[in-house]
């Protein structure tokens, strides 16, 4: 019926899942749970993100919104999709600000052999092309720039804050400490800082490596060029610091927009029997940082929502709703994919019932956080959640913000119920925006499994969509 | 007050937990709430299970019980909780087979250059001093054997049963194969066979790795042979056994039971104010298979117990019940260290009110099964369920299995309240009695996270035994 393979035993389902869709409501449940046995069965035997997401991350790497690889990805997935029976495949065009890291960043004590290792923020201005020779100020909040006053001009602004390593939700440590990136430059260049270091946003106290994140700047103020710190690197800065406190760093780095290049979102559309013009909109960002292979952030996202769709077609489902798959450019540097697509439905007077993102990584899944009325969530929770909670160990199914992307479109649908995709928190921040977020720190088995917790979501969002109340 | 070290942070806390004891009980939720925060706050700043199972695994090592470095183990682990404030520390003396596996396994096709990655099953016999070379016969399960009849005779029995990998709870799909494992050798040496290769239960079709595991020998049966072979030296051998049915095996290991040793279970007290002779006992096995680290198998329940009970101690606690910490020898090949633990336990009719067991992995904590009545269950599920859920991400309060040494002890205490640690099932059985169960394969968080749960769990047990109903 539709162009992919489908061996022996998939025949036999499509066969019960005939008869599935054939009979009375009283057996809806029962019916549910049938269909999301079949859908891990399907996604843990032969799902396919994990080999897609190997192409992803070995053969084309990280891939920043405007690179070249970047735009590899986008005509790669779409091939994907392609291959897939969807109603529609096409690219959306979405200009993105090209930001490139240059030359590998150097960073040491003066006077030592002390290598700081450091990465630039995104969206950082260079330094001096000879770098910078400056003394250091170490502070654990941007707040306590105030109270050094003169004393911050001509420095090194050095934010050491540690990380709340007491939080299992890594998201919100992460949160605690992040608007310092984004707004630090500035507070510190209007205080007359030279440069500003930023302590790494990584959940292990003992890390090596360095976590790049976006920055920004404030019009009217200075650019000053900014850089993160490896956990390990700020350690050793501030105990040397205090040591000799007059210590200067040599800090260099080329760093530098590069204008504005066109893209794409990637979109495929599955159109719906019932409710074509009811669309409900899964995917998550393609673009990564240029660091590692983004397999994590946010390989396992992509390759996870299009392999939950290709689930869902292999086992014969027809979907009520018109279901859309966007890969959305530029999400860690501009958000430019997701202001795009929410600019087009919204000028298309577009009815997006729902939404799903992924977007935080490819760990054993732990459930949705949603963002809708008390009582929708409610009604989620006694419908849904026990039909995922004892047998495939899904059960999170809170109140909570979407993904970025979908938060960012969502702006202009503020009556779309979205939910946010919820892998296991504790190692995501170890991985995030480094060298380490390779192909090889993803588990198939979770992988998959996320996968099909995905699909199983979508489908009873397409079947039950007009139940929640 | 004890001879641990406390930092000044850790002061103030014991003052704060001076005052939360001396609260009345209108306010006892908000205690428990605050006192997991400090379990929580302790376990992941300052756990020491990780660097604990550093020092077991890589200065240890694989550890079955009757070798030598299971005894220096055993008189490690004794000096680590000797360092703690416990009433009592000694070791209970336990009398063990010792299997040795002897030199490295060898099997290949013969007439080929393959190589079969097998390893001999824990409690197998040795193959003839030169090996044997049969033809083999692939059956998928045990009860084939009969329509095979005389064709088995001389041959190597090759059980070939895939794992079932849609059941996202591992631990079925190993209980589905796993008797094939303990009950194969002497089925298939009724009918003649002169040696038995078992597909490791491994949960990665892709795993190269052969997993050992035990076996036994029913009494009026010749003992054969037996190993695992690897997920994909089965799949090559079984390939090539369609191609060539007639194929020959060279098959040659020289494993075998080397007699009785004195050994023994590690076991500390921790007296109870109010209720002194009411034990809730808490702990998981120290010995190991033979090959890899023992790292999840089990060294992550052992250091992990240990260090829930540290964070206790360290947060200033005093317990009302009697704590006993026990980690039990020989697990893996005969359960002597449960039997003797039941067995004194019984002849002293203590009163064990309840039991933590942790034997699972030290992956994310997901939760804890319980053995107990529904109502129990129920309650608990009410009552202490929302305290982990949504600031930890521990939710699975369910009935169940208790683990499997107080499985067997608890035959003589049927009235014990069990709980069985239960970390995320998705990784497990990929490395589960094999080479790979290395520390590496441990992440800190994930650990320490699950040292919290258990220590939260033992404290909720310790103050509120009574009000379960």
């Amino acid at each position: 019926m539709f162009n992919i393979s489908i061996n022996t035993k998939m025949k036999n389902y499509l066969f019960s899942i005939y008869l599935l869709f054939s009979v009375p409501s009283a057996l809806i449940a029962q019916q549910d749970s049938i269909m999301l046995d079949k859908i891990y069965e399907e996604s843990l035997y032969r799902g396919e993100a994990y080999t897609n997401l190997h192409y992803l991350t070995k053969k084309i790497g990280h891939r920043i919104a405007g690179s070249a690889q970047a735009e590899e990805a986008v005509n790669w997935s779409k091939g994907l999709m392609e291959k897939l029976p969807f109603d529609r495949v096409y690219l959306q065009e979405v200009t993105v600000p090209y930001w490139d890291r240059g030359e590998k960043e150097v960073a040491k004590i003066v006077g030592s052999n002390e290598s700081l290792a450091v990465l630039a923020l995104g969206g950082s201005v260079a330094t001096p092309k000879d770098g910078i020779t400056a003394e250091v100020l170490e502070i654990e909040n941007l707040s306590d720039l105030e109270k050094h006053g003169e004393n911050v001009a001509g420095k090194i602004v050095f934010v050491n804050k540690p990380w709340d390593e007491s939080i299992v939700e890594t998201g919100v440590a992460y949160g605690l400490n992040s608007s310092q990136r984004s707004r630090g430059p500035s507070q510190a260049a209007k205080f007359g800082a030279v440069a500003y270091f930023f302590r790494s946003l990584s959940s292990s106290p003992d890390d090596a490596y360095p976590h790049t994140g976006g920055t920004g700047y404030t019009k009217g103020i200075d650019s000053i060029p900014a850089a993160a710190i490896s956990a390990v690197s700020a350690t050793k800065l501030s105990t040397t610091l205090k040591a000799n406190p007059k210590l200067k760093v040599y800090f260099k780095q080329n760093s530098a927009w590069k204008g504005l290049v066109e893209t794409h979102n990637v979109i495929a559309e599955w159109k719906g029997t019932d409710k074509p013009t009811d669309i409900i909109t899964i995917g998550g960002h393609i673009d990564s940082w240029d660091v590692g292979e983004g397999a994590h952030d946010n390989g396992t996202g992509t390759m996870g929502t299009l392999d939950a769709m290709r689930t869902l077609m292999v086992l014969g489902y027809k979907p009520k709703h018109s279901i859309r798959l966007v890969f959305y450019m530029n999400e860690e540097n501009g958000v430019q994919g997701a202001i795009k697509y929410g600019e087009e439905a919204s000028q298309k007077k577009e009815h997006i019932v729902a939404a799903i993102e992924s977007d935080a990584g490819g760990f054993a899944p732990r459930g949705f956080d949603i963002k809708a009325s008390k009582e929708k969530v409610s009604w989620i929770q006694n419908n849904w959640k026990p039909l995922f909670e004892q047998k495939f160990w899904v059960s999170r199914f809170l109140e909570g913000s979407p993904g970025v992307d979908s938060g960012v479109w969502g702006r202009q649908f503020p009556n779309t119920i979205m939910f946010n995709f919820r892998p296991d928190p504790h190692r995501y921040f170890d991985l995030h925006h480094t060298e380490k977020d390779v192909f090889e720190a993803v588990d198939r088995r979770e992988l998959q499994s996320g996968v099909a917790a995905i699909a199983s979501l979508l489908y009873l969002l397409d079947q039950h969509m007009e139940e929640i109340q």
